[in-house]
């Protein structure tokens, strides 16, 4: 089941929804990746939303960031305690309404949330891949997408929308597979990555390979490397918020201490919110699915990946619409790599709106309230379906 | 010796200096710490260049950062490969002429460049302190630098200069012991830390402890934390470049190859870049100093230190000159944190001078060649020099 079925008082949805999978494709059941390795059987975690209408023209695709997966919005069980990712957003009456849109997510390949990644069974071997995982690309992600949206029956996408690594999966949709999508939201994301996000990655996975409980990526039948993976979360964490957001949210405060502890305790709350956040991230994900899609991310370069060798060559493939949205704070996909962006669309003569919002939480604005956001996504969906039908 | 003996045809000083130490103070040769617990005997590591003046006028404190030592300029042998870390600005006719000043450096207590710290023989046990060691804060610091230069014959000093972590340094000087600091030249760095400033640290420190090498701070007799080490500075290198020199310094290059190597090695020049500073770094600084270290900076609150509250009322104590320099690029201790400094000193009346320096190298620009910088630096000597002897 896969419908929003009741409202609390507060008008949040409870609605239950269900993750489903898709093994694709037919018999061989593999797919021939970027790479050029091949990879199968291929499964795909997914949920759904709302229903496609008759004409299947109300598809909206959302793609998850690093850590994501296809639990977008509401709750698997009434005992639930937490709804999805992005359930601020997507929902009845919602930014992205499930009322009106067909709402489709799912876990991209290489992660641990359901479809195949380094923590899947190796058919070969009959253990999990680990490090004989093939290497995934951003677009390999976005082709595996394309083989569940071709099953769901879907062969034109009202929109494509994603924040950060969803927001390139976001841009390779629109090059790939340009007469699929009418519209596109990237949010807080890039083309490719500065060296400076490069350099973040890298040394968040030196802290995972450092930890020799990773063991060369074999860890599935011992330990885990937990504590170089909660080193590689800290390190994310840091990027994801702002200097002014920290100073606002933790500032110089001690952890529940009127005095330094005068040893390696936590004194801050900086320093145990950062713990905090380590410890919770090894509960749920995978240290090998956390190294092989920092590299996607690393090697997407959009104008190379379509051998253009230009990012507006790049977008002249590119049919959508497009809605760019970045924020003040981000420093980890600053303002300045949207307008590249955008300049590279309009050069293409596309239809292309850009929003600036001034928030103060760093790259993790794209998925806070933000009335501003909704308000914007919620028109642009609108405006793509009123337009779509005339 | 002490001294520059010549000069190469370049005019770069290959004058030869000495590393001294000094023992402190008197029987029974410890110090009580700002913790309370009590340290003995301690050692200082120091050089000079050039000479006190007859009426001991001229001396010039140098107060290195977080892996600084005293080897500030020259070079130890004419087979030494590399001068000391500040090489650019101090010598024979630069911008701290050690032709007209009595130039000094020491290396920090808690360091392992020659100091007292955690790499010390603990008297009780006759093995290295390790975790055993004492926290030292800033302020013990500095009333070790007291120490040394009482035992120098030096009362008044006629500036005490640094950045960073030195740059702390600097601001305890001239609340700390008013009466010796005619002026002082704290460079790129701040009363206090930023949340973002210590979240940074917090995992680095994390990437150590997480090593199980490191062994509780226990592992000089056996295999050293390198791997936790090595990310921890990795770490502390991007929070030194900023993303536009990271863009021209390294951009997207790959590292000698045309094509990605689809696992993880390091494909970009940047990856290679950072894993080549971590080892580097490795081989020359102690993990447990740097866990000292960092604490202390993060500790340092220079209207907390000083019983105030106040940052206005920890300067009223300053009777020094000041000029205060900041570097547009640098997110670690960004300008607005120098210009708080400023206005606090004003406040009290007090001379001051601010500059920020456009500058691309991030924090990393105070130890970069840099005209601008050189000149400030030359002028604010000469005027505090001329006006000491009117």
């Amino acid at each position: 089941m896969s419908e929003y079925i009741e409202h609390d008082k507060n008008g949040v949805s409870v609605g239950l929804v269900e993750k489903k999978f898709y093994g694709f494709a037919e018999p061989p059941h593999e797919m021939t990746l970027d790479s050029g390795r091949k990879l199968g059987p291929v499964t795909i975690a997914y949920e759904t939303y709302g229903r496609l209408d008759r004409d299947k023209s109300n598809a909206v695709l959302i793609l998850h960031a690093l850590s994501g997966d296809s639990h977008v919005a509401g709750y698997y069980s009434r005992e639930d305690p937490r709804p999805g990712w992005w359930d601020i957003m997507v929902g009845p009456g919602k930014g992205i309404d499930t009322e009106k849109y067909f709402v489709v997510c799912s876990n991209i390949l290489g992660s641990c949330m359901g479809s195949t990644g380094p923590v899947s069974i190796h058919p070969e071997t009959g253990r999990p891949y680990g490090l004989d995982f093939p290497f995934v690309t951003i677009g390999d992600m976005v082709r595996a997408q394309k083989a569940l949206m071709d099953h769901l029956g879907v062969e034109r996408i009202l929109s494509v929308v994603g924040g950060s690594i969803g927001g390139m999966q976001v841009l390779e949709w629109c090059v790939r597979y340009p007469e699929m999508v009418l519209s596109a939201i990237p949010l807080a994301t890039t083309s490719k990555h500065s060296a400076l996000a490069i350099a973040f990655n890298e040394v968040a996975r030196q802290a995972i390979m450092a930890d020799p409980r990773w063991n060369s990526g074999s860890y599935y039948d011992g330990p885990r490397p937990d504590l170089g993976l909660a080193v590689a979360r800290m390190i994310g964490h840091i990027t994801y918020l702002s200097d002014e957001s920290m100073r606002l949210k933790f500032g110089r405060r001690l952890q529940g201490k009127n005095n330094f502890s005068f040893n390696f305790d936590a004194d801050f709350q900086v320093e145990s919110y950062l713990r905090y956040q380590g410890k919770r991230f090894v509960e749920r994900f995978d240290a090998n699915s956390f190294l092989y899609i920092t590299k996607a991310a690393d090697y997407y370069d959009l104008e190379i990946q379509h051998d253009s060798g230009s990012l507006v060559k790049a977008f002249s493939k590119a049919r959508a619409k497009f809605l760019v949205v970045s924020f003040t704070s981000d420093w980890l996909y600053p303002t300045y790599q949207s307008r590249t962006l955008v300049r590279a669309m309009k050069k293409n003569g596309l239809d292309v709106s850009f929003c600036e919002i001034e928030a103060k939480w760093g790259h993790d604005a794209f998925l806070m309230p933000n009335e501003r956001l909704t308000a914007l996504i919620r028109g642009f969906l609108e405006r793509v379906r009123r337009e779509s039908r005339e």
